[in-house]
């Protein structure tokens, strides 16, 4: 296809894909002349990735870089592959472990964990805020909120093919994709089924 | 309490309180000699909100100046006063009403909501990612998410005491609190028990 019907296929401007291309965050079609080239799937694929990471998760280019890199050349273990990409999506913790709020609160839930995963991190950074802020948060509360993720992500997991016979990358970008726009989703609708509550309390007089 | 105590009991170093002094995010203490000032508990109460905004939320100084100022000026109707501060908060989404998706999934959801709420605008936008990355949200899917989301948020609700009472400043803080430390505590535990399922299904050879 051509550079606008690649653009148009993504919902992006030919200007940024014009961008991307330079950047090399997209790589170059086939020369079809001096000025013009042809774009296949592969790199809608790419421009797709590109984008929700750049738009929806208001990510930096040079992170971008990274999961670009799990993609292009992953570790051979999808679960690593995997791992390599989420620790380039926010949010950022620049703390180093040991993370024992989290590894304590992970250890009190029974929910196996790899320290090395980067939201043990993410978890010890805002189990830290909160408790900085005077609202520790308690086991009986981190184990409501881990129930109703749990429902949550074993339905996720369940609407996803079996990935044993996938390509890695073809793994990390579908997770990739589906962290950077799954979690404003589940946010958002949080932040407006709160506001719907607030709204049924306490009516507009 | 001196400006060391007050550090201590946010978690946070005293140069940095030196520098949210000196930025007025943090009001001055009462001055007890040329060199010296007091703090009280307000001073903490800020700082700890600061310090939640700026290391949990990642937020621009400029974003923590919003939400501040809807603090120590809210509208009179804690509903407004709420609004203007979220809005204030990551993600920041640059695009303008109408918001046609977000807005058919929330009716199709029969969830009540107000097109003025940011979450809107970033609902819209995670759908619009999605769209284009070429694997839209169905209903179904959104009203698993919903289903799950609201018991969250019901606990969340049954936790706080009723506002009624309360001073629409502290309102705003519990929710500006509640959201930027409960979120990251919501999306790693998401993120943790998928790579747990992962590690189940695939164990390591």
């Amino acid at each position: 296809m051509r550079i606008s019907e690649l653009a148009r296929a993504a919902g992006v401007p030919v200007a940024t894909v014009k961008f991307y291309l330079r950047d090399g965050l997209v790589p170059p079609g086939r020369a079809t002349s001096a000025t013009q080239a042809t774009y296949d799937d592969s790199h809608l694929q790419r421009l797709r990735l590109v984008r929700a990471l750049v738009e929806v998760g208001g990510m930096p280019l040079a992170k971008v870089r990274v999961v670009l890199d799990v993609v292009d050349r992953p570790p051979a273990d999808p679960y690593d592959a995997v791992g390599e990409a989420l620790a380039a999506l926010p949010p950022y913790v620049d703390t180093a472990p040991p993370y024992g709020r989290a590894t304590a609160l992970l250890d009190a839930l029974e929910l196996a964990y790899d320290e090395n995963v980067t939201a043990v991190a993410q978890l010890d950074a805002a189990l830290a805020g909160l408790e900085a802020a005077g609202r520790p948060l308690d086991v009986d509360a981190a184990r409501a909120y881990l129930h109703q993720v749990r429902l949550i992500a074993e339905r996720e997991v369940a609407s996803v093919e079996r990935g044993d016979e996938r390509e890695v990358a073809s793994v990390v970008q579908d997770v990739v994709l589906g962290t950077v726009l799954l979690e404003p989703v589940i946010l958002s609708l949080r932040r407006l089924v709160h506001a719907a509550l607030y709204r049924e309390r306490h009516p507009r007089r």
